[in-house]
């Protein structure tokens, strides 16, 4: 265990570990249980919103912030697993080779999971990792808008919600779902002609959510190439965090991604039973070929099989 | 049954069907099974590619000769399930307006679901229903490139692969996963400089996959603003779908759907289970706090229950 812990100390090692864990190669397991017994002490912040909102900009600008502060800072990109891996993606990522030489400063891409029931499972696997490692801030970006990078953002202490002017017109759109779990919204390129606009648009959107709601969800003006409004960004992130932990918040929070992640790994592990199982083979020909002969149909079968598991022995 | 039968010709009534498989309301199950035992008809052709190469305007073109020649065509577009719901995917509907009063044209759209397991499962249904209301073609357009909808084309007959010059320098990009499953490269766009170049790489990349490969993946030129070059495609299309069958290729694919469909609806079921079973509510809380007083990790724990099904149980 006391090599683990130097391991990822190591950035080129915790490299090699956030590998192992993204591709499940032998020993992922083992090493995310040690991982899961020294994880809870980073604070995760989630950053999304939609393309073009400047969240990689925003991102790099405060991992300036919390750097100057003393704080160790690591970044979470989730990208959607896509096989059309776009320029943009690599281009943003570019502005925070600002960092690469600072030892305290940690960042990594993930694609989400496309496969069924793997979902997500790693990105919540490397922030575990991340958290392990004793990284101050876990910095969650999403970079698609898919429900796969909502999913995890979802999991984080703290939402940033990042909105630019011009695109505001479909803040009605965001209302459903994104709404609810923005923290601290965030209106970047603030210096565009709209922002006052957008800003009283979310405070009404707001107003009609917030009854009864004790966090009092701040919108902060920021124009993030210029590093404007990044401090105060910073500092909300904070008090939103004293917030959680002063009630019993952070711990209904952790309730819930430990939820998530559990329910996520019983069904990645029933996933890999189902391959590997007597479905493969003579069995699954069969069944395959009746439903090609019109003998019986998936929507049966499958419940059937969902049926025959034997739930009770859940503890 | 005959009662369905006939909804399904009903444009209005097909579409409260559909939202009733989407939103797996009272009674989907028994829609879909009876669907199942009337569908295999349909052609079923997926279209994809990188944002920005005209998936919705060649769908556009490609109805228009498919209308021509008096066959009925259904286009499923899958959105990625997304809270930021952007114009622009709005905008491409719009173009297919032409066909609102045409009663042998149906346009849906479907989010990909974010839900773990239940991924795709309600795209891959909707098929199935749109199969057996008797469409000639069903369209399956990809929006977004994510994994999903990737997953998603895998499960139609012939994959178009839609490019165009300008965004083709990550043609290398694209290799691994998308280009194995073309059947059909469309260059879009192909007035645009740049486009004989586009050409030339995908015949490279081309002739590196295909020795062994029965089937000759044509390259079609087309500008689908001008329907330039549809009429070829829907030439290569029905070619291709006659080579599939003329051996046992569709065989093999339809089975290789079935298996997929399968294995998503087992987990989606199980999915369900887990939900709503034995460990919501005092159990599941016990396990939680477990977690959070680190006396287990939640690794160790899912891997017990995936253990503790019995699968032997599968016919």
């Amino acid at each position: 265990m006391i090599s683990l812990q130097e391991d990822l100390k190591d950035i080129r090692k915790l490299s090699r570990i956030i590998t192992t864990i993204e591709n499940r190669q032998k020993g992922y397991k083992d090493i995310l249980r040690k991982c899961f017994y020294h994880s809870g002490k980073s604070k995760i912040i989630g950053i999304t919103g939609p393309p073009g909102a400047g969240k990689s900009t925003l991102t790099s600008s405060l991992i300036g912030v919390l750097r100057e502060e003393g704080s160790s800072v690591a970044v979470l990109a989730i990208d959607p697993s896509s096989s059309f891996s776009g320029g943009a993606i690599l281009g943003d990522r570019i502005r925070m080779l600002d960092y690469s030489l600072d030892e305290k400063v940690y960042i990594r891409s993930a694609a989400t999971r496309g496969a069924m029931g793997g979902l997500c499972v790693a990105a919540s696997d490397i922030i575990t990792v991340l958290d392990a490692a004793g990284f101050d801030y876990i910095l969650v970006e999403t970079v698609g808008v898919g429900q796969d990078e909502i999913d995890v953002v979802k999991e984080t202490d703290t939402v940033l919600l990042v909105l630019v002017p011009g695109l505001g017109d479909d803040i009605q759109a965001l209302k459903a779902g994104i709404m609810e779990i923005a923290d601290i919204f965030v209106v970047n390129k603030s210096d565009r002609e709209g922002s006052d606009n957008l800003v009283r648009e979310i405070e009404y959107i707001l107003s009609l959510a917030e009854h009864g709601k004790k966090w009092n969800t701040p919108i902060i003006k920021t124009v993030a190439s210029k590093n404007e409004g990044i401090k105060e960004l910073s500092i909300q992130i904070k008090k939103h965090f004293d917030f959680i932990c002063s009630n019993s918040l952070i711990l209904q929070k952790r309730k819930e991604r430990f939820s998530l992640k559990f329910k996520r790994l019983v069904l990645e592990g029933l996933e890999t039973k189902i391959k590997n199982g007597p479905l493969k083979g003579e069995e699954e020909e069969k069944l395959l070929e009746s439903f090609i002969k019109k003998e019986q149909d998936p929507y049966t079968a499958a419940e059937e099989i969902v049926e025959s598991f034997i739930l009770e022995e859940l503890q």
